[in-house]
Protein backbone atom coordinates (compact mmCIF):
# COMPACT_ATOMS: atom_id res chain seq x y z
CA UNK A 1 0.00 0.00 0.00
CA UNK A 2 1.36 3.28 -0.61
CA UNK A 3 1.69 6.00 1.93
CA UNK A 4 -0.93 8.92 0.66
CA UNK A 5 -3.17 5.57 1.07
CA UNK A 6 -2.13 5.07 4.75
CA UNK A 7 -2.09 8.51 5.42
CA UNK A 8 -5.98 9.04 4.80
CA UNK A 9 -6.58 5.46 6.76
CA UNK A 10 -4.23 6.44 9.46
CA UNK A 11 -6.79 10.03 9.89
CA UNK A 12 -9.57 8.10 9.38
CA UNK A 13 -8.94 5.45 11.73
CA UNK A 14 -7.85 7.96 14.36
CA UNK A 15 -11.90 9.32 14.18
CA UNK A 16 -13.09 6.05 14.53
CA UNK A 17 -11.00 5.85 18.02
CA UNK A 18 -11.82 9.09 19.40
CA UNK A 19 -15.78 7.94 18.63
CA UNK A 20 -15.10 4.57 19.95
CA UNK A 21 -13.31 6.55 23.19
CA UNK A 22 -16.68 8.67 23.58
CA UNK A 23 -19.17 5.69 23.18
CA UNK A 24 -16.94 3.60 25.82
CA UNK A 25 -16.80 6.07 28.62
CA UNK A 26 -19.88 7.41 28.21
CA UNK A 27 -21.66 4.15 29.15
CA UNK A 28 -18.64 3.08 31.33
CA UNK A 29 -20.47 3.72 35.01
CA UNK A 30 -23.92 2.93 33.69
CA UNK A 31 -24.79 0.10 31.85
CA UNK A 32 -22.07 -2.71 32.19
CA UNK A 33 -23.92 -6.32 31.70
CA UNK A 34 -21.12 -8.73 32.16
CA UNK A 35 -21.38 -12.62 30.99
CA UNK A 36 -18.71 -15.78 30.97
CA UNK A 37 -17.28 -17.00 28.07
CA UNK A 38 -14.95 -19.83 28.74
CA UNK A 39 -14.08 -19.50 32.34
CA UNK A 40 -14.88 -17.30 35.35
CA UNK A 41 -11.74 -15.33 33.91
CA UNK A 42 -13.14 -15.15 30.39
CA UNK A 43 -15.50 -12.17 30.32
CA UNK A 44 -17.40 -10.39 27.55
CA UNK A 45 -19.58 -7.23 28.36
CA UNK A 46 -22.25 -5.29 26.10
CA UNK A 47 -19.88 -2.74 25.99
CA UNK A 48 -17.02 -5.45 24.45
CA UNK A 49 -20.02 -6.10 21.40
CA UNK A 50 -21.36 -2.67 21.19
CA UNK A 51 -17.86 -1.61 20.57
CA UNK A 52 -16.89 -4.00 18.62
CA UNK A 53 -20.20 -3.66 16.42
CA UNK A 54 -19.76 0.20 16.08
CA UNK A 55 -15.90 -0.51 14.64
CA UNK A 56 -16.95 -2.84 12.57
CA UNK A 57 -19.60 -1.19 10.98
CA UNK A 58 -17.21 2.15 10.21
CA UNK A 59 -14.65 -0.06 8.49
CA UNK A 60 -17.80 -1.53 6.42
CA UNK A 61 -18.87 1.87 5.50
CA UNK A 62 -15.43 2.83 4.69
CA UNK A 63 -14.57 -0.23 2.86
CA UNK A 64 -17.62 -2.09 1.77
CA UNK A 65 -16.10 -5.20 1.23
CA UNK A 66 -13.04 -5.31 3.99
CA UNK A 67 -12.55 -8.81 5.73
CA UNK A 68 -12.95 -8.05 9.22
CA UNK A 69 -11.51 -10.40 12.22
CA UNK A 70 -13.05 -8.98 15.36
CA UNK A 71 -13.11 -10.87 19.18
CA UNK A 72 -16.81 -11.02 19.62
CA UNK A 73 -17.56 -12.22 15.75
CA UNK A 74 -19.29 -9.65 14.56
CA UNK A 75 -16.61 -9.56 11.52
CA UNK A 76 -16.48 -12.11 9.21
CA UNK A 77 -14.72 -15.70 9.62
CA UNK A 78 -11.21 -15.03 8.11
CA UNK A 79 -8.74 -18.11 7.40
CA UNK A 80 -6.82 -16.70 4.62
CA UNK A 81 -4.14 -13.97 4.97
CA UNK A 82 -4.75 -12.90 1.44
CA UNK A 83 -6.24 -9.24 0.71
CA UNK A 84 -6.68 -6.32 3.30
CA UNK A 85 -7.69 -7.75 6.45
CA UNK A 86 -8.83 -5.87 9.29
CA UNK A 87 -8.42 -7.05 12.83
CA UNK A 88 -10.55 -5.39 16.20
CA UNK A 89 -10.18 -5.65 19.56
CA UNK A 90 -13.11 -3.34 20.90
CA UNK A 91 -12.18 -4.19 24.78
CA UNK A 92 -8.77 -5.60 25.44
CA UNK A 93 -8.26 -6.74 29.15
CA UNK A 94 -11.65 -6.87 29.79
CA UNK A 95 -11.01 -8.14 33.32
CA UNK A 96 -9.54 -4.63 33.71
CA UNK A 97 -11.77 -3.46 32.68
CA UNK A 98 -14.85 -4.79 34.62
CA UNK A 99 -13.13 -4.87 37.56
CA UNK A 100 -10.69 -1.60 37.60
CA UNK A 101 -12.62 0.47 35.20
CA UNK A 102 -9.24 1.10 33.81
CA UNK A 103 -6.17 -0.42 32.25
CA UNK A 104 -7.67 -1.58 28.94
CA UNK A 105 -7.60 -0.92 25.18
CA UNK A 106 -9.41 -0.60 22.13
CA UNK A 107 -7.00 -1.91 19.35
CA UNK A 108 -7.56 -1.93 15.08
CA UNK A 109 -5.01 -3.24 13.00
CA UNK A 110 -4.84 -3.47 9.61
CA UNK A 111 -2.83 -6.10 7.25
CA UNK A 112 -2.41 -6.34 3.60
CA UNK A 113 -1.34 -9.89 2.87
CA UNK A 114 -0.29 -10.89 5.88
CA UNK A 115 2.19 -7.59 6.17
CA UNK A 116 1.00 -5.37 8.73
CA UNK A 117 0.51 -1.77 7.39
CA UNK A 118 -1.34 -0.01 10.17
CA UNK A 119 -1.53 -0.40 13.97
CA UNK A 120 -3.79 1.10 16.93
CA UNK A 121 -3.61 0.78 20.63
CA UNK A 122 -5.29 3.47 22.46
CA UNK A 123 -5.25 3.27 26.34
CA UNK A 124 -9.02 4.79 26.76
CA UNK A 125 -8.48 5.64 31.07
CA UNK A 126 -4.26 6.91 29.83
CA UNK A 127 -5.79 8.75 26.63
CA UNK A 128 -3.24 7.22 25.19
CA UNK A 129 -2.53 6.12 21.15
CA UNK A 130 0.04 4.22 20.07
CA UNK A 131 -0.31 4.36 16.23
CA UNK A 132 1.21 4.14 12.49
CA UNK A 133 3.04 1.66 10.86
CA UNK A 134 6.47 0.41 9.24
CA UNK A 135 5.65 2.92 6.41
CA UNK A 136 4.63 6.06 7.86
CA UNK A 137 6.43 5.49 11.24
CA UNK A 138 5.24 4.98 14.97
CA UNK A 139 3.81 7.58 16.93
CA UNK A 140 2.52 8.17 20.60
CA UNK A 141 -0.34 10.71 20.94
CA UNK A 142 0.96 12.11 17.76
CA UNK A 143 4.74 12.31 18.59
CA UNK A 144 6.89 10.30 16.92
CA UNK A 145 8.11 7.83 19.36
CA UNK A 146 11.31 7.88 21.55
CA UNK A 147 13.60 5.43 20.16
CA UNK A 148 13.96 2.13 22.01
CA UNK A 149 16.48 1.61 24.09
CA UNK A 150 18.37 -2.28 23.24
CA UNK A 151 18.12 -3.21 27.29
CA UNK A 152 18.96 -6.72 28.06
CA UNK A 153 16.92 -8.97 30.53
CA UNK A 154 18.81 -7.99 33.62
CA UNK A 155 18.53 -4.32 33.40
CA UNK A 156 15.09 -4.40 32.51
CA UNK A 157 11.14 -5.09 33.96
CA UNK A 158 9.63 -7.89 31.94
CA UNK A 159 5.18 -7.70 31.44
CA UNK A 160 4.72 -11.58 32.06
CA UNK A 161 0.67 -13.34 32.38
CA UNK A 162 -0.29 -13.89 35.67
CA UNK A 163 -1.41 -17.75 34.56
CA UNK A 164 1.98 -18.59 32.72
CA UNK A 165 3.65 -17.72 36.14
CA UNK A 166 1.69 -19.69 38.48
CA UNK A 167 2.05 -22.85 36.59
CA UNK A 168 5.89 -22.01 35.96
CA UNK A 169 5.49 -22.65 32.33
CA UNK A 170 8.75 -22.03 30.02
CA UNK A 171 10.57 -21.83 32.95
CA UNK A 172 8.74 -18.02 33.30
CA UNK A 173 10.26 -17.89 37.34
CA UNK A 174 13.78 -18.08 35.56
CA UNK A 175 13.01 -15.21 33.46
CA UNK A 176 11.57 -13.23 36.19
CA UNK A 177 14.43 -13.63 38.55
CA UNK A 178 16.71 -13.13 35.69
CA UNK A 179 15.51 -9.53 35.08
CA UNK A 180 15.23 -6.53 37.49
CA UNK A 181 11.31 -7.15 38.31
CA UNK A 182 8.23 -8.82 36.82
CA UNK A 183 5.01 -7.00 36.15
CA UNK A 184 1.61 -8.10 35.64
CA UNK A 185 -0.57 -5.95 34.25
CA UNK A 186 -3.08 -8.00 32.63
CA UNK A 187 -4.17 -6.35 29.52
CA UNK A 188 -2.07 -7.12 26.63
CA UNK A 189 -2.78 -3.66 25.13
CA UNK A 190 -1.55 -2.32 28.15
CA UNK A 191 1.65 -3.92 28.16
CA UNK A 192 2.71 -3.72 24.38
CA UNK A 193 2.39 0.06 24.79
CA UNK A 194 5.09 -0.36 28.36
CA UNK A 195 7.36 -2.26 26.05
CA UNK A 196 6.89 0.30 23.36
CA UNK A 197 7.84 3.44 25.88
CA UNK A 198 10.46 1.86 27.51
CA UNK A 199 8.84 0.94 30.73
CA UNK A 200 9.19 -2.92 30.07
CA UNK A 201 11.56 -4.78 28.55
CA UNK A 202 9.25 -7.43 26.82
CA UNK A 203 6.18 -9.32 28.07
CA UNK A 204 4.77 -13.32 27.52
CA UNK A 205 1.15 -14.12 27.41
CA UNK A 206 -0.55 -16.34 25.69
CA UNK A 207 -2.19 -14.30 23.23
CA UNK A 208 -4.77 -14.67 20.22
CA UNK A 209 -4.52 -12.42 16.57
CA UNK A 210 -6.84 -9.24 18.17
CA UNK A 211 -4.72 -9.17 20.89
CA UNK A 212 -1.44 -8.96 18.94
CA UNK A 213 -2.32 -7.89 15.66
CA UNK A 214 -2.25 -3.76 16.32
CA UNK A 215 1.09 -4.61 18.33
CA UNK A 216 2.69 -6.85 16.01
CA UNK A 217 2.65 -3.71 13.74
CA UNK A 218 3.36 -1.28 16.08
CA UNK A 219 6.58 -3.05 17.87
CA UNK A 220 8.03 -4.41 14.75
CA UNK A 221 8.11 -0.86 13.01
CA UNK A 222 10.30 0.54 16.25
CA UNK A 223 13.09 -2.59 16.19
CA UNK A 224 11.29 -4.90 18.59
CA UNK A 225 11.17 -8.43 17.97
CA UNK A 226 8.04 -10.79 18.63
CA UNK A 227 7.96 -14.52 17.73
CA UNK A 228 6.44 -17.05 19.98
CA UNK A 229 7.78 -18.16 22.65
CA UNK A 230 10.31 -20.45 21.18
CA UNK A 231 11.42 -18.28 18.71
CA UNK A 232 9.47 -18.64 15.44
CA UNK A 233 8.08 -16.59 13.03
CA UNK A 234 4.22 -15.18 14.72
CA UNK A 235 1.75 -15.43 11.88
CA UNK A 236 -1.53 -12.94 11.74
CA UNK A 237 -3.56 -15.66 12.50
CA UNK A 238 -1.78 -17.61 14.89
CA UNK A 239 -2.91 -18.10 18.28
CA UNK A 240 0.20 -18.90 20.97
CA UNK A 241 2.57 -18.07 23.33
CA UNK A 242 3.94 -14.41 22.72
CA UNK A 243 7.58 -12.96 23.22
CA UNK A 244 7.96 -9.55 22.65
CA UNK A 245 11.11 -7.82 23.66
CA UNK A 246 14.14 -5.40 22.50
CA UNK A 247 16.89 -8.00 20.87
CA UNK A 248 18.97 -8.26 23.40
CA UNK A 249 16.38 -9.45 25.99
CA UNK A 250 14.35 -11.55 23.00
CA UNK A 251 18.30 -13.21 23.08
CA UNK A 252 18.08 -13.62 26.74
CA UNK A 253 14.67 -14.61 27.18
CA UNK A 254 14.91 -17.68 24.40
CA UNK A 255 18.03 -18.99 26.00
CA UNK A 256 16.16 -19.47 29.17
CA UNK A 257 13.11 -20.87 27.82
CA UNK A 258 15.55 -23.85 25.79
CA UNK A 259 17.14 -24.83 29.21
CA UNK B 1 -5.57 15.96 67.70
CA UNK B 2 -8.34 18.75 66.91
CA UNK B 3 -9.59 18.78 63.28
CA UNK B 4 -9.10 22.61 63.21
CA UNK B 5 -5.79 21.95 63.73
CA UNK B 6 -5.66 19.06 61.27
CA UNK B 7 -7.39 20.56 58.01
CA UNK B 8 -4.61 23.85 58.85
CA UNK B 9 -1.49 20.97 58.49
CA UNK B 10 -3.75 19.26 55.34
CA UNK B 11 -3.86 22.64 53.69
CA UNK B 12 0.23 23.07 54.73
CA UNK B 13 1.05 19.26 53.70
CA UNK B 14 -0.76 19.84 50.21
CA UNK B 15 1.22 22.18 49.51
CA UNK B 16 4.57 20.40 50.01
CA UNK B 17 3.53 17.51 48.04
CA UNK B 18 2.96 20.34 44.93
CA UNK B 19 6.34 21.95 45.23
CA UNK B 20 7.39 18.43 45.71
CA UNK B 21 6.15 17.43 42.53
CA UNK B 22 7.07 20.32 40.56
CA UNK B 23 10.94 19.30 41.64
CA UNK B 24 10.56 15.90 40.94
CA UNK B 25 9.47 16.46 37.29
CA UNK B 26 11.64 19.27 36.66
CA UNK B 27 14.63 16.82 37.41
CA UNK B 28 13.38 13.11 36.16
CA UNK B 29 14.76 13.02 32.47
CA UNK B 30 17.67 15.56 33.45
CA UNK B 31 19.31 14.24 36.53
CA UNK B 32 19.33 10.74 37.83
CA UNK B 33 22.03 9.02 39.40
CA UNK B 34 21.22 5.79 40.75
CA UNK B 35 23.06 4.24 43.14
CA UNK B 36 22.26 0.39 44.78
CA UNK B 37 21.66 -0.05 48.66
CA UNK B 38 20.83 -3.84 49.71
CA UNK B 39 21.03 -5.61 46.63
CA UNK B 40 20.80 -5.01 42.48
CA UNK B 41 17.26 -4.42 42.93
CA UNK B 42 17.15 -2.00 46.11
CA UNK B 43 18.17 1.48 44.38
CA UNK B 44 18.20 4.98 45.28
CA UNK B 45 18.47 8.30 43.45
CA UNK B 46 19.34 11.68 43.90
CA UNK B 47 16.12 12.44 43.60
CA UNK B 48 14.97 10.31 46.33
CA UNK B 49 17.75 12.31 48.65
CA UNK B 50 16.90 15.70 47.44
CA UNK B 51 13.30 14.86 47.88
CA UNK B 52 13.30 13.56 51.82
CA UNK B 53 15.79 16.39 52.35
CA UNK B 54 12.87 18.82 51.21
CA UNK B 55 10.12 18.00 52.74
CA UNK B 56 11.90 16.81 55.96
CA UNK B 57 12.89 20.49 56.08
CA UNK B 58 9.63 21.61 55.24
CA UNK B 59 8.11 19.43 58.11
CA UNK B 60 11.38 21.07 60.65
CA UNK B 61 10.02 24.38 59.44
CA UNK B 62 6.77 23.76 60.14
CA UNK B 63 7.22 22.02 63.45
CA UNK B 64 10.74 22.84 64.93
CA UNK B 65 10.60 19.56 67.73
CA UNK B 66 8.76 17.31 65.09
CA UNK B 67 10.77 13.80 64.90
CA UNK B 68 10.82 12.32 61.07
CA UNK B 69 10.94 8.68 59.80
CA UNK B 70 12.28 9.23 56.66
CA UNK B 71 13.59 6.18 54.08
CA UNK B 72 16.98 7.87 53.26
CA UNK B 73 17.83 8.45 56.85
CA UNK B 74 17.71 12.46 56.39
CA UNK B 75 14.93 12.73 59.55
CA UNK B 76 15.72 11.46 62.88
CA UNK B 77 16.35 7.46 64.59
CA UNK B 78 12.84 6.98 65.49
CA UNK B 79 12.11 4.15 68.35
CA UNK B 80 9.12 5.00 70.04
CA UNK B 81 5.75 6.09 68.76
CA UNK B 82 5.31 8.56 71.76
CA UNK B 83 4.01 12.50 70.71
CA UNK B 84 4.00 13.67 67.31
CA UNK B 85 5.66 11.28 64.39
CA UNK B 86 6.09 12.09 60.69
CA UNK B 87 7.05 9.19 58.29
CA UNK B 88 8.15 10.45 55.11
CA UNK B 89 9.14 8.19 52.20
CA UNK B 90 10.34 10.58 49.19
CA UNK B 91 10.05 8.05 45.87
CA UNK B 92 7.63 5.09 46.35
CA UNK B 93 8.55 2.21 44.15
CA UNK B 94 12.30 3.80 43.15
CA UNK B 95 13.23 0.70 40.63
CA UNK B 96 9.83 2.16 38.71
CA UNK B 97 10.73 5.48 38.67
CA UNK B 98 14.36 4.59 37.56
CA UNK B 99 13.54 1.62 35.25
CA UNK B 100 9.70 3.42 33.89
CA UNK B 101 9.82 7.19 34.81
CA UNK B 102 6.20 5.95 36.09
CA UNK B 103 4.28 4.25 38.09
CA UNK B 104 6.01 5.66 41.76
CA UNK B 105 4.63 7.90 44.72
CA UNK B 106 5.23 10.19 47.22
CA UNK B 107 4.04 9.31 50.60
CA UNK B 108 4.00 11.42 53.83
CA UNK B 109 1.76 10.41 56.92
CA UNK B 110 1.85 11.96 60.36
CA UNK B 111 1.19 9.81 63.44
CA UNK B 112 0.00 11.05 67.01
CA UNK B 113 1.37 8.71 69.92
CA UNK B 114 1.03 6.19 67.49
CA UNK B 115 -2.47 7.04 66.36
CA UNK B 116 -2.71 7.54 62.57
CA UNK B 117 -3.92 11.38 61.76
CA UNK B 118 -3.16 12.00 58.37
CA UNK B 119 -2.00 10.55 55.55
CA UNK B 120 -0.77 11.01 51.89
CA UNK B 121 -0.06 9.18 48.82
CA UNK B 122 0.58 10.95 45.37
CA UNK B 123 0.88 9.34 41.86
CA UNK B 124 3.12 11.53 40.65
CA UNK B 125 2.50 11.08 36.84
CA UNK B 126 -0.92 10.13 37.68
CA UNK B 127 -1.34 13.27 39.31
CA UNK B 128 -3.40 11.19 41.56
CA UNK B 129 -3.62 12.51 44.94
CA UNK B 130 -5.00 10.24 48.16
CA UNK B 131 -5.46 12.25 51.10
CA UNK B 132 -6.96 12.17 54.80
CA UNK B 133 -7.32 10.81 58.05
CA UNK B 134 -9.98 9.16 60.50
CA UNK B 135 -11.36 12.80 61.20
CA UNK B 136 -11.23 14.54 58.17
CA UNK B 137 -12.50 11.62 55.83
CA UNK B 138 -10.34 10.25 52.89
CA UNK B 139 -9.97 11.88 49.55
CA UNK B 140 -9.46 11.15 45.96
CA UNK B 141 -8.05 13.97 44.31
CA UNK B 142 -9.86 16.25 46.73
CA UNK B 143 -13.09 14.99 45.99
CA UNK B 144 -14.49 12.31 49.10
CA UNK B 145 -13.45 8.87 48.35
CA UNK B 146 -15.99 6.79 46.91
CA UNK B 147 -17.53 3.86 49.28
CA UNK B 148 -15.19 0.49 48.90
CA UNK B 149 -17.77 -2.67 48.47
CA UNK B 150 -16.51 -5.19 50.58
CA UNK B 151 -15.63 -7.51 48.05
CA UNK B 152 -14.39 -11.18 48.56
CA UNK B 153 -11.19 -12.92 47.51
CA UNK B 154 -12.82 -14.57 44.98
CA UNK B 155 -14.45 -11.66 43.05
CA UNK B 156 -11.61 -9.31 42.69
CA UNK B 157 -7.78 -8.94 41.34
CA UNK B 158 -5.49 -8.76 43.91
CA UNK B 159 -2.18 -6.70 44.50
CA UNK B 160 0.58 -8.87 44.86
CA UNK B 161 4.52 -8.78 45.61
CA UNK B 162 6.81 -10.09 42.85
CA UNK B 163 9.44 -12.02 44.76
CA UNK B 164 6.62 -13.35 47.10
CA UNK B 165 5.13 -15.17 44.09
CA UNK B 166 8.10 -16.42 42.86
CA UNK B 167 8.80 -17.86 46.23
CA UNK B 168 5.43 -18.87 47.15
CA UNK B 169 5.68 -17.45 50.60
CA UNK B 170 2.62 -18.03 52.96
CA UNK B 171 0.74 -20.17 49.63
CA UNK B 172 0.55 -16.76 47.76
CA UNK B 173 0.12 -18.98 44.34
CA UNK B 174 -2.76 -20.63 46.24
CA UNK B 175 -3.97 -16.52 46.95
CA UNK B 176 -3.77 -15.59 43.37
CA UNK B 177 -5.05 -18.28 41.95
CA UNK B 178 -8.48 -18.16 44.74
CA UNK B 179 -8.76 -14.68 43.34
CA UNK B 180 -10.32 -13.16 39.38
CA UNK B 181 -6.08 -12.45 39.23
CA UNK B 182 -3.31 -11.30 40.39
CA UNK B 183 -1.22 -7.75 39.68
CA UNK B 184 1.93 -6.79 40.40
CA UNK B 185 2.73 -3.20 40.08
CA UNK B 186 5.75 -2.62 42.10
CA UNK B 187 4.72 0.39 44.24
CA UNK B 188 3.00 -0.06 47.81
CA UNK B 189 1.66 3.87 46.91
CA UNK B 190 0.43 2.66 43.76
CA UNK B 191 -0.85 -0.78 44.87
CA UNK B 192 -2.87 0.99 47.89
CA UNK B 193 -4.24 3.52 45.68
CA UNK B 194 -5.73 1.19 43.49
CA UNK B 195 -7.12 -0.45 46.33
CA UNK B 196 -8.75 2.70 47.76
CA UNK B 197 -10.12 2.84 44.55
CA UNK B 198 -11.66 -0.65 44.30
CA UNK B 199 -9.39 -1.55 41.47
CA UNK B 200 -8.12 -4.34 43.38
CA UNK B 201 -9.95 -6.04 46.88
CA UNK B 202 -6.20 -6.04 48.66
CA UNK B 203 -2.39 -6.24 48.46
CA UNK B 204 0.30 -8.18 49.77
CA UNK B 205 3.80 -7.14 50.45
CA UNK B 206 6.95 -7.15 52.97
CA UNK B 207 6.77 -3.56 53.77
CA UNK B 208 8.58 -0.84 55.57
CA UNK B 209 7.30 1.70 58.10
CA UNK B 210 7.57 4.62 55.17
CA UNK B 211 5.90 1.91 52.60
CA UNK B 212 2.58 1.61 55.06
CA UNK B 213 2.66 4.70 56.92
CA UNK B 214 0.37 6.31 54.65
CA UNK B 215 -1.28 3.86 53.56
CA UNK B 216 -2.71 2.67 57.16
CA UNK B 217 -4.10 5.79 58.25
CA UNK B 218 -5.93 6.05 54.52
CA UNK B 219 -7.16 2.62 54.47
CA UNK B 220 -8.39 1.98 57.73
CA UNK B 221 -10.02 5.54 57.46
CA UNK B 222 -11.99 4.11 54.69
CA UNK B 223 -13.28 0.49 56.27
CA UNK B 224 -10.00 -1.46 55.00
CA UNK B 225 -8.22 -3.99 57.03
CA UNK B 226 -4.36 -3.78 57.17
CA UNK B 227 -2.94 -6.26 59.75
CA UNK B 228 0.49 -8.20 58.98
CA UNK B 229 0.51 -11.48 56.88
CA UNK B 230 -0.66 -13.65 60.22
CA UNK B 231 -4.16 -11.30 60.96
CA UNK B 232 -2.00 -9.38 64.17
CA UNK B 233 -1.86 -5.82 64.99
CA UNK B 234 0.63 -3.90 62.34
CA UNK B 235 2.31 -1.16 64.93
CA UNK B 236 3.62 1.92 63.46
CA UNK B 237 7.29 0.71 63.55
CA UNK B 238 6.72 -2.74 62.34
CA UNK B 239 9.00 -3.82 59.33
CA UNK B 240 7.11 -7.08 58.12
CA UNK B 241 4.96 -9.09 55.58
CA UNK B 242 1.56 -7.12 54.70
CA UNK B 243 -1.94 -7.72 54.30
CA UNK B 244 -4.35 -5.12 53.02
CA UNK B 245 -7.60 -6.03 52.07
CA UNK B 246 -11.34 -5.40 51.95
CA UNK B 247 -12.54 -7.40 55.28
CA UNK B 248 -13.88 -10.02 52.93
CA UNK B 249 -11.02 -10.44 51.33
CA UNK B 250 -8.84 -10.17 54.56
CA UNK B 251 -10.70 -13.36 55.96
CA UNK B 252 -10.25 -15.27 52.54
CA UNK B 253 -6.52 -14.69 52.56
CA UNK B 254 -6.12 -15.55 56.17
CA UNK B 255 -7.84 -18.82 55.86
CA UNK B 256 -5.06 -19.71 53.03
CA UNK B 257 -2.25 -17.97 54.67
CA UNK B 258 -2.78 -20.58 57.92
CA UNK B 259 -3.15 -23.96 55.46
Amino acid sequence: MEINELEEIDKTVKGWLRESRDNVLRNIDTRLTVSTKTSRRDLVTNIDKQNEKFIVSKIREFEPHARILGEEGFGDKVDSTKGRVWIVDPIDGTMNFVKQRNHFAIMIALYNDGIGELGYILDVIGNRLLSGGPKIGVFDNGQPLTPIADTALKDGLIGLSGPMVLNNEFNMVDIAEKSLGMRIYGSAGIDIISVLRGELVGYISYLKPWDFGAGKILCESAGLKMTTIDGKQLGMLSSTAVLLATRNAHRDVLTIVGK
